[in-house]
């Protein structure tokens, strides 16, 4: 049998074809095989021409399913071609299953190497031009998803950093608002919502707690929420496109 | 008076040049000044030839004078250049001093823009092979530092989240350590120290919380602390250099 190939996992960033770092775009253009997400868009693809490139997704309520799929899809590549890319959305290392890919990849004896990447909130906090930590106000940032699993009080625990970003949190942030106001957090607090963080279609909405329990109308694309003293703006601030100046103006301190 | 120029904060990554953003990477190569921190790589500013550069950094004892400092160059920068680059070793908005340069610059009415870069605790996570989440095991991530304050117990009060990564965790990391010890933390809960991840003299360090919290040695560089069951080496995991075999085989599962 001979030699495989080396695998690399390799952080897309959230999307804008600039936001990948120069390793990231270099392997991307040595790629024999580029295996994507469903998140990851047109334009990055557009770094491997040469590639052939695989779409491998989640199929609807089989997900760990698929993952094994995927798995062996990575191996099944790394055997038949020298340089395999796995390109995910955002950072591989943060929400993205790479535990999982490592495992079966390293089990299987193929040589892995991971290439890190502009995780969302990251590319959040540029975009909205607010940062997650902040001087004597929030020196403490979590990141986290709610569980699918049914709710236990104990898993889904809210993190209790300055600053809190939930991933995936369309509807679930609604329910991470309720349950905030619940534990007595103040309802004034600040939070920034935002869709499609870095392609043409960004949208950014500024709220606060109380508001966010209430609902966040219809987001059409990968959401992620922020919530925290930090997202309060500057006195001097310029906003975003789309912002409501009403409520900018009401947080404004 | 003439129309000052922009500033833009970027992030440079960790310090491998190759782990800049192409965003980032194209804005230094126009950029007329760039004001640099003393944790940017040399080999960073080879992506600035054209540039001037400007080391700015926290004179000792007088951090907040400081601040005030490189905000006011970056206002008299923009004042007598069109691109001006903050680089910002890691990311800016995360630990970065982001906020006071932000509200700097827009009281002084003066454009800024920001590029985000790969925030320390992803480039340890690539480097180590080690996510910082897990499924059905770590669903959330804090990245934190301790205050310099003196100690309060509410301030200091470490997150709840299944993944803990300490920002400049040196001695601070041994408090963190005996302090989830008190708070009944299990003992053999994995922990990956990391120094100058990315660079050339990079080291990884194995070891539980009961260890972490025996001491540290002498870490020469800056420090990132990684706690977690996230952090629990795998069955087939290949190591890096410098590792203990044996601290490694003691925590395989």
């Amino acid at each position: 049998m001979p030699v495989p190939g080396k695998v690399y996992l390799i952080g897309a960033g959230p999307g804008a074809q600039d936001l990948i770092t120069l390793r990231g775009a270099r392997l991307l253009a040595q790629a024999d095989i580029v295996l994507y997400d469903a998140l990851v868009t047109p334009e990055m693809l557009a770094l491997c021409p040469q590639a052939e490139k695989i779409l491998v997704g989640k199929r609807s309520g089989q997900r760990s399913v698929a993952q094994q799929v995927i798995n062996q899809q990575l191996i099944e590549c790394a055997q038949r071609a020298k340089l395999v890319v796995r390109l995910k959305g955002g950072d591989p290392m943060i929400f993205g299953r790479a535990d999982e890919e490592l495992r079966a990849l390293e089990e299987a004896g193929i040589e892995v190497d991971i290439v890190p990447g502009i995780t969302t909130a990251l590319a959040a906090a540029a975009a909205t031009k607010q940062p997650l930590t902040k001087r004597g106000v929030a020196r403490s940032v979590a990141f986290f998803t709610s569980s699918t699993a049914p709710e236990h009080s104990d898993h889904d625990a809210i993190p209790e950093t300055d600053t809190l970003v939930q991933y995936m949190g369309g509807r679930e942030a609604i329910s991470t608002a309720e349950r905030l106001l619940k534990h007595g957090h103040q309802p004034d607090t600040p939070v920034v919502v935002i869709e499609n963080v870095s392609r043409a279609d960004q949208k950014i909405h500024r709220m606060n707690v109380a508001q966010l329990a209430q609902g966040l109308g219809t987001p059409h694309g990968p959401v992620l929420v922020m919530i925290g003293e930090a997202m309060r703006p500057r006195a001097h601030q310029q906003f975003d496109n789309g912002i409501s100046g009403t409520i900018a103006t009401q947080l404004s301190a």
